[in-house]
C-alpha cells in the first residue's frame, strides 16, 4: 500500500489539465485496486493500512515492555501521596512538567483551578463499653472534626444505608449511626457505585435523624486493617456530623459485638482541617495534530491521590500507562492528524474539579474534543472495551476492538456513557465516550488505603494497558473520520 | 479387648495367694492371647485398643465441628488486644478461669508472677528528605522513646543484620541505622528464627557502631502498610537507642529512595513507656489422673498478645483449640490415667515469662511432666509431628502419627527438641518434646501486625488441629508407660 500510496502521489503533483484527467482516471483505478486490498472496516472507520499497521506495530512493541510502571514508580517515589489543592499535589505537577518536557511534546503547560482545602488530622477510636479496645478508622474526605473532646456515644447498629433511611427521625438523638453493607468485589467494579452512596451521603442522612456522628464500615473488599477514605459531602440543610470509615476487620468486630446482644458504645476523636482556598491544576501536553490541529483526543489520568497510600493503583498507574502512550507515540516520529492530548488531571478525588474546570474553560470549544478516555481503574489488565458514539464513528470503534483482541480485550456494551471520572463533564455534554475496562477485582481491597502502593502493580499488566491505548490513540487521532457528531447531552 | 480386659481385672482381684498363682497363669495366656490380637505398636506404646479406640472417635468426632473457633471469637472479641501485664491481660485471664469452670476441670487456678512493664505510645515517622512524606512504622516491644522532640537522622542502609555488624564502630555516629533483609515464608516458619535476630539483637548492634536509633524492616512477609511489632531486648554495655520496624511497602519506598542515590533522611518520634512491676499470671486447669494423678502432659497455648491486632492466629488459635480438647474429653466422661494440664501461658510474647515462672515454681516436681507441648503457630491445618523423646517412648510417638495420618499429617523429624516456646524451659531441662507442626505459610503475613484479627482464621483448620490434639492428649495421658525417661538437659 505504501508504493501505490506514494505512485499515486506523484501523479497528482504533475502540472498539465490533460494529463491531471488521465492521472485522474489512473489515480481512481489505482484507488479502487488499493480499496480491493483493505478490509472493509478499514474503509469505514476511515483508517488506511499503513496506518492500521502503525497501530499495530505501536501495540506489538509495548508487548516487549514499556517504561510505564517507572512513571509510577518515579511519581508514587519521589512525590508519593499527593492530597488535592495539597503541596505534595503542586510537587506532582513540577514532577510531570518536567518529566513531559523531555519527552519533545509541542507544548506542556498546567491550568490551576481554585478548590477549598482541607487535610487530614489526628483520628483515633476505642470502644468503651462493653468489651474496651482500640479501633482502626480514618475519617472521610471532607468531614467535618469532631468536638475537641471527642464524641462518644452508643452505636446504633445498620446493616445498610436504606435502614438508616428508613429510621424515624429524633430515633439517633445522641447516638453515632453505625452503618455497614454487602458490597463485594467484582470485575468491572460496579457494587461501588451502589455502596458508595453510604459513603458520600451518609452524614447527611445520619444527621437528619439525629446522630451526633457517622461510623461507616469501608466502602472496599478487603479483610486487613485498612480503613478507606473517600470523598463525602453534606447537604446544606442538615448539621454537619464527623464521619469515619473503620476497616472491615474492625467493622466485623463491632458487628459481633452487637451480635452478642450489646450495645457497643464508642469514642472517637477526629482533628480534620478546613485550609480555605488552595490551588490545584490539570497538567496539560499536547502531540499537535499535523492535519487537523484543531481536533483534539483526549488520554489521561488523574495525578492527585488519596493521602493515606502513595496513589499508585489511584492514580499512578493511570498516569504511568497514558504517559508512556504519549512518550511512545512521539518516539515513533509519526505526526497524528489531529491533536493527542495528555491530561494529568488535578483534584480527581475530590469531586472531579479538574474535569470541571476544563470544561468550564472550553465552553467555545467543546465540540473540538472528538472523543477521550482516563485510565483511572487501577493497574489490572484490560479486558473489555466500552463506548457511547454516533453510528459514523461505530467502524472506528469496531476497529480499535480488533486490533486490541490479542491483548485478551473483548467487546463490550456498545451504549455505555463513561470515559472516566474526569472527562464526566464533557461526556455528559455530549463528548463521545471510549472506556476501556481493567480487571477490578482487586481494586476496592486497595483503593483509598495506606495499601496503595507500588508493590501491587505488575509491571506486565501496565504494559497491555499502554498497548491497546496506542492502538486508541492512533487510530482514533488518524482516521479521516471528521465529524463523528456529538451526542445529545445528558 | 475390652471384655479380656475386664476379666483378667476381675481374677486379680482375688484374694488368696494359690488363687493367685492360678490366676496368674491365666493371666499371662490371657494377656499373650490378647497381644497377639494387637498390632504391635500399641504393645510397645503401653496402649491397649480400647484406648486407641476412644482416641480414634475423639479424632473423628472432632472433624464435624468443633467450638475452638468460637473460643477464639470470645477471646478476640470480647478482650481484644492483651499485651503482656496490661488490664487487658488480667481481663483474658478472668474470661478464661470463667469458661474453663464451666467445663467441668478438677481444678482452674491462676499461678500470677511480676514482670517489667511496657505499654505502646505514639509513634510517627516521615521522610524528611529528599522525598517528603510519612513512613508508616511501629516501636519494637521494649523499645525505649525517642527524645521528646524526636530523632532525626540521615539512614545509613544495610540490607541484612550481617552488614551491619561488619560495620566499623563509630560509622554510624550521628546516624539511623537502616536495616533491610530477605525473609521469606516458609511452610515450618523457620526463617524466622534466623532473620528475626535483627528485631531481637539489631538495636544494640546499631548502638555499637554509633547509631541513635534503628529502623528496621518488619520481620514479616506480608505486603501491606502493616508494621509488625515484637519483642527486642537490650545489651547492657551499649547505648539503649530507640528501635522501630516499617511495613513492607515502606521499607521498600526507603530502599527505592536509597537506590537513586540519595540519603534518606527520616524523622522518628516514639513515645513508649516503661510501667515499672507489673503482674502477669498462667491459667492452669487440671484433668486429674485416675491412675498416677502426679504425673503430667501439658497442652495450651499463650493468652497474651501483642497489642496491634486482637491475636487471634497468636494465639489466640492455640488457646481455642487446646481449650476444645480438654473440653472435649472432659465431656467424655473419661478419665486418663495421668494428669492432663491445660495452661494458658500468660507474658509469652515478652520473653516466655510464663513458661519460666511455671518451671521456676516446679524445680522439685519436674519429671513428673512426661511430655508437653503448645499449639502456637496460628491456625493453619497441621502437617507434620516432631517429637525428642527417649526410645522408650518411640512407639507411642510412633502410635500417635498413625493415628493423626488420616488428617493428612506425616510424621517428622524425630529429633527436634522443640513443644513450643512456652515449653522451651522444661524442654531445655530435659523433657520430652513433641510437636504438631502447623502450615504457617501465611503466619508472618499476620504474626505481631493490626492485621492478627479473626476473619483470618477458618474454623474447619481449628478443627483439624483440636482432633490431633485429642489424640495426643489421649493417647500419652493413658499409655502404661510410666517413665519414659527424660533426656539430658540441655
Amino acid at each position: 500500500m505504501r508504493i501505490l500510496h506514494t505512485y499515486s502521489e506523484q501523479l497528482l503533483r504533475g502540472p498539465s489539465a490533460a494529463a491531471f484527467a488521465l492521472r485522474f482516471i489512473v489515480c481512481v483505478s489505482l484507488f479502487c485496486y488499493a480499496m480491493l486490498g483493505q478490509s472493509s472496516p478499514t474503509t469505514d472507520s476511515g483508517l488506511d493500512d499503513r496506518t492500521v499497521s502503525e497501530a499495530k506495530a505501536l501495540r506489538d512493541d509495548a508487548l516487549t515492555g514499556t517504561k510505564a510502571f517507572q512513571w509510577v514508580e518515579d511519581l508514587t517515589t519521589e512525590v508519593g501521596p499527593r492530597l488535592a489543592g495539597s503541596d505534595s499535589e503542586a510537587s506532582a505537577r513540577a514532577w510531570a512538567v518536567e518529566a513531559l518536557k523531555e519527552f519533545g511534546f509541542h507544548r506542556v503547560w498546567v491550568e490551576s483551578f481554585p478548590l477549598p482545602g482541607w487535610e487530614r488530622g489526628l483520628e483515633t477510636g476505642y470502644v468503651v463499653s462493653p468489651y474496651p479496645q482500640p479501633l482502626t478508622l480514618t475519617s472521610l474526605g471532607g468531614s467535618v472534626a469532631t468536638p475537641d473532646e471527642g464524641v462518644e456515644g452508643d452505636l446504633v447498629i445498620f446493616t445498610s444505608l436504606q435502614a438508616l433511611e428508613s429510621a424515624v427521625p429524633g430515633s439517633l438523638d445522641g447516638k453515632i449511626a453505625y452503618v455497614g453493607h454487602a458490597m463485594r468485589s467484582t470485575q468491572n467494579g460496579s457494587h461501588y457505585g451502589y455502596f458508595g452512596r453510604l459513603r458520600r451521603e451518609g452524614a447527611s442522612i445520619a444527621a437528619s435523624k439525629g446522630a451526633k456522628a457517622l461510623l461507616i464500615r469501608s466502602i472496599g473488599t478487603d479483610s486487613h486493617r485498612m480503613p478507606h477514605t473517600g470523598a463525602m459531602t453534606y447537604s446544606p440543610d442538615q448539621p454537619k456530623i464527623a464521619a469515619a470509615a473503620l476497616s472491615n476487620p474492625d467493622a466485623d468486630q463491632i458487628e459481633r459485638m452487637a451480635a452478642r446482644g450489646k450495645v457497643p458504645r464508642v469514642k472517637l476523636l477526629l482533628t480534620p482541617r478546613f485550609l480555605g482556598e488552595v490551588t490545584s491544576g490539570n497538567v496539560i501536553a499536547d502531540i499537535r495534530g499535523a492535519v487537523a490541529p484543531e481536533q483534539i483526543v483526549i488520554i489521561g489520568g488523574h495525578l492527585d491521590s488519596w493521602d493515606l497510600g502513595t496513589g499508585a493503583i489511584d492514580d499512578g498507574a493511570g498516569v504511568g500507562i497514558t504517559m508512556e502512550v504519549a512518550r511512545r507515540i512521539l518516539s515513533s516520529g509519526k505526526r497524528p492528524r489531529r491533536t493527542i492530548r495528555l491530561i494529568l488531571w488535578g483534584a480527581e478525588e475530590v469531586g472531579l474539579l479538574g474535569g470541571r474546570a476544563y470544561l468550564e474553560s472550553r465552553k467555545q470549544e467543546l465540540k473540538n474534543h472528538v472523543i477521550g478516555t482516563e485510565s483511572d481503574f487501577g493497574a489490572g489488565q484490560i479486558w473489555q472495551v466500552t463506548s457511547r458514539v454516533d453510528d459514523r464513528a461505530r467502524p472506528l470503534i469496531d476497529l480499535i476492538s480488533q486490533l486490541v483482541e490479542p491483548l485478551g480485550v473483548a467487546p463490550g456494551p456498545a451504549d455505555v456513557a463513561s470515559s472516566g471520572p474526569d472527562l464526566t463533564p464533557l461526556v455528559s455534554a455530549g463528548m463521545p465516550a471510549f472506556r476501556f475496562v481493567q480487571d477490578g477485582r482487586d481494586y476496592f481491597d486497595l483503593h483509598h488505603t495506606p495499601d496503595d502502593t507500588l508493590d501491587k502493580i505488575s509491571p506486565q499488566d501496565l504494559d497491555q494497558n499502554v498497548a491497546a491505548y496506542l492502538v486508541f490513540a492512533w487510530l482514533a487521532a488518524n482516521t479521516a473520520l471528521d465529524d463523528w457528531g456529538w451526542l445529545p447531552s445528558e
